[in-house]
């Protein structure tokens, strides 16, 4: 529990960074491996690509948690911030170590697969409905987490990772959620990819998304009369 | 533990409304999605549906239950207040804001995907087999959520998450096992729809097995010699 | 955690009946309606019955486990019977419900799929080789129950849900691992059936696995020197 | 908790040959199962392979982790060698049972599917981007059990068999990341074989990828100024 005052900044930021390297490593890796064999199913490849997306989720959320937060996601991090719960310097230390770890997790992954180390995608993902998508899907997303965070903290890591699964399949475009994925995904000319011109677009509406999703939390979860909640919790 | 007491009746109904919303992007959207993708696989597709569901539905009660309880269902809404859990004032609540929830979840995701809003389903759903489904289905989700908040409260949402998963696949109509589910699907013309027309039998027969489910899990698992079992507990 | 001595014999045989209903519902029922879907992809098919099948085990353990120990099998059933933790009068009664919920399981999936209720499987399911498959999988499943059950006790309806997910692929016969599935699975023609003549053989098997599991457990896990393991604990 | 000191150095080293052996039987007879019925989609395939062995890897570590640490992996053993959680004697003991476990569950699974016993693998697995992929995944497996032991050590069963299941698809490789694991694969010809001339590359980086995963957990978690921690603990 009280373990996370014992890290330093730096570990701190290097749980993000390396995390943010294996989220993306199973992001386009599994979606590499999905596609080459899935003979053009693509329900499969996209189940096979969320199964490994979703059970990565878990386990860095699990471990890094108690180290950095395991934000490995700026809108995260943007959340927190304005939350209170973590200062602007740090934030965007974290913000930095989460876009060098993932465009890292891109390149190494293109080395496991034997790909051009240096890409950029050609896939265009466009329309309102996919925008919209993308800002349900990250005000879900923060949701989630300021939630359970609040009724039930254990739980967080798996929340997160089970809402990324159904998250993929929801949403018209596969719920990106993350800025810093969305950015490396962009330097990846495979199954996961998005046009760089593309990414744009999604960030911004991720983080309105982000942002919408903690006044949602503060009013509806927050109490209003905490005076009386202290008595009732006595009761 | 004590959280409950601190959200007031609005939150509550809130976390109603909102789980639902969510709980049908996620059943229609991800059946839209794997409709799309698979190929006419409907195997495949209908495991992509079944996956999702049921991580959100694990999401949502593990998030939610500390709030509202996080029926998510008029048939669960209707078990606890035959219980004696919830009041006739604050069920209807529930009731009304999971209906709407419901609605405006099959509404976002028909924008997300590029559909027309407003739509009713063109899938007959009917036959005695079929609503003996629904009512071993709905008898079956609410004699689990009974018995597992008796027997380990903390395990509920994961059980609720697991029975949905394999009573989409046990029973020949896929389980809808909820009426407000029920209703908002048949507002959506696609792979999970259901006739308008279909939709009452549906909901009568849940809420019927809803009912047998509280009477059989009063004779089954309550104690039957309270002052027996005292002493024994000391044992 | 003291709940168990608060049911009475009756209700924990009603739980070992009803438990066995819902198994064998979800065997049968996830089995026609995965073959129904696949289009002839086995692989498919059966993978859609493991995770239906895997995820009800992990449900019905949960919320039973607490009143009867959920053993919804006789071979697991002998087990206990053999370790001591149950005496015969109580065994016999769990053995007869187990079977008659199953029997009925079966049935009521056939009314749920609008299919004749009485049947019997032309499945042939012979060979050494898959009688080697079920003796090592009703071993590793008593034994995973015993093992788990002496280091983690919280842990076993999961551990059993996921080793059943496991067994089904790692054996050649899917690993029916129980006798009264057995029972009622020759009852039933679809895909999940066993013609009645190949069913004794598979129970024979189960038992001597469940048999051999008890020793191996017991040489294995439990220590030999009690009173240094004492100290060691104090330490 | 305190239960390890329980057991005697032979319940360990047995602990670590059974366990090995069920990871393999798991490993080997689902790839075959997989592969027979998947009618030629690989994809579908390696997902019946992946999802068989990530649940009996954490069904397998939560078992015997408190009997033996269940390492079931010689890179495991040596990087826990290294830690200094473990003796040179017991290590050694570990790693022989580890192979002759793996290599019985081998044979098991070739009685169980009617196969010649004795095998050797014809799958070619070669190129520098599959070593990576190897050095890669055991580097994440040691990391990943290393952080998760301090962080949150009742998950690493979990953290384990759900970082397997993404490893299974990032990885061109499939990660084996395992030297027991790849020495008894290449005692068998079928679905998850590898070539014995193939095999000693991959077990030198996986000893490679563990030991350097060693380091980065010292140098990334580790606290620095241990006094300073003591202070904000209290805080």
């Amino acid at each position: 529990m009280n373990d996370v005052p014992t890290y330093s900044h730096g570990q701190k930021i290097f749980a993000e960074f390396i995390g943010s390297l294996f989220l993306l490593a199973t992001i386009v890796g599994s979606g590499i491996m999905a596609e080459n064999l899935s003979g053009g199913s693509a329900a499969l490849a996209l189940m096979c690509n969320t199964i490994a997306v979703g059970a990565i989720l878990i386990v860095l959320i699990t471990m890094l948690g108690p180290v950095s937060g395991a934000h490995l996601n700026p809108a995260v991090t943007l959340g927190f911030r304005l939350k209170g719960d973590i200062g602007s310097g740090l934030a965007s230390g974290f913000i930095a170590a989460q876009i060098a770890g993932a465009i890292l997790g891109v390149w190494l992954t293109h080395i496991m697969f034997d790909l051009s180390i240096i890409q950029t995608s050609n896939t265009a993902r466009t329309g309102a409905h996919i925008l919209a998508s993308e800002a349900l899907a990250t005000f879900g997303l923060m949701w989630v987490i300021f939630a359970t965070l609040k009724t039930k903290a254990s739980a967080v890591p798996m929340a997160v990772g089970l809402y990324i699964i159904a998250a993929y399949w929801f949403t018209s475009s596969t719920s990106f959620a993350n800025p810093a994925v969305t950015l490396a995904r962009s330097l990846s000319d495979t199954f996961v990819g998005i046009r760089p011109i593309d990414a744009p677009p999604f960030i911004i509406v991720q983080c309105v998304g982000a942002i919408i999703a903690f006044y949602v939390y503060k009013l509806s979860m927050e109490p209003k009369i905490t005076t009386l909640r202290a008595n009732v919790d006595e009761a």
